[in-house]
């Protein structure tokens, strides 16, 4: 079992993985006279394949136990993913280089602060989306078309929060039973 | 001067014009072992020409006066625009059919519930971003790549909310001078 502490997500911890969608440390410049910043493409995205194209959807999803305890990691090899929190959802983030094979010791665990995306580059493996205390709303801004598109890889991980984070899960009545 | 009451949004009286973003009346499949609903491709990403791409960034706008007033309408003829709220701002959807001419008769004006977003299909006429009540954070799914892209059209139109809605623009200090 793999022991991680997730660390806060900055963007340079972050590059070897894909992304960080967050204003607050992207440029911009201004559009409509002046009435609105343009943070400008603050993600690569990936669709790759033939007749492949870009979707917008929304994820539901309800919030994980906390330790995480994963049991694998997941891929999407011709296409990255993005997640965006809708009401600053916090979330869990555990990645690990792309390649056929995960070295435990390259895989990394991070913790958002409510205001950050994130945007997986295609290949990266990844923890399904890991909410925590809440059910999260997420927009994902992902690959659709041809060809197989998600690999599972096993390995055994557990994610704790650091010292003085705590988030008690709280289901929605209306999914309880999902 | 075109005069508009602003009818509630809604993905039916919307579709000429492009989708509505909205898990609300949208289907969905269980993905993640049960633990997330997936509302699925909502908005068709529409990057048209040589060389282009899908950009994700985000729109921070200040509110608009209400009545809006406005003088041109643009439009995007080489690709999409999404709009999806970040913290439930609600705004104003100001959209005249493709084509190369306005006619007023088939300028329509909606307003958002603070849970809808949208996403204007390539070459839809639409106003720039109206966000009511106070500064507004917007992710935005849009087209980069080469070719003009952007092109106004002046038509003077001004557009009211319905009776019993009310918005107080309120300017964010840090932004007072944009």
């Amino acid at each position: 079992m793999l022991e991680l502490e997730a660390q806060p997500l900055t963007p340079k911890a972050f590059a070897p993985f894909g992304d960080v969608i967050d204003p607050r440390v992207s440029d911009y410049f201004h559009i409509n006279a002046g009435r609105t910043r343009r943070y400008h493409d603050l993600a690569r995205v990936e669709t790759l394949g033939e007749k492949a194209h870009t979707l917008i959807s929304i994820f539901v999803s309800q919030p994980v136990e906390v330790p995480l305890e994963l049991r694998f990691l997941e891929r999407h090899p011709r296409g990255s993913q993005a997640f965006v929190p809708m009401h600053e959802e916090r979330f869990l983030v555990v990645v690990a280089p792309r390649g056929e094979a995960i070295e435990p010791a390259e895989v990394r665990a991070f913790v958002t602060d409510g205001r950050q995306g994130v945007n997986y580059r295609a290949g990266t493996w990844h923890a399904i989306q890991s909410v925590l205390g809440r059910e999260g709303e997420f927009l994902v801004v992902d690959r659709g078309g041809e060809g197989d598109n998600c690999d599972e890889h096993p390995i055994d991980i557990r994610v704790t929060l650091p010292p003085g984070e705590a988030f008690a899960p709280t289901h929605s009545e209306q999914e309880s039973t999902s």
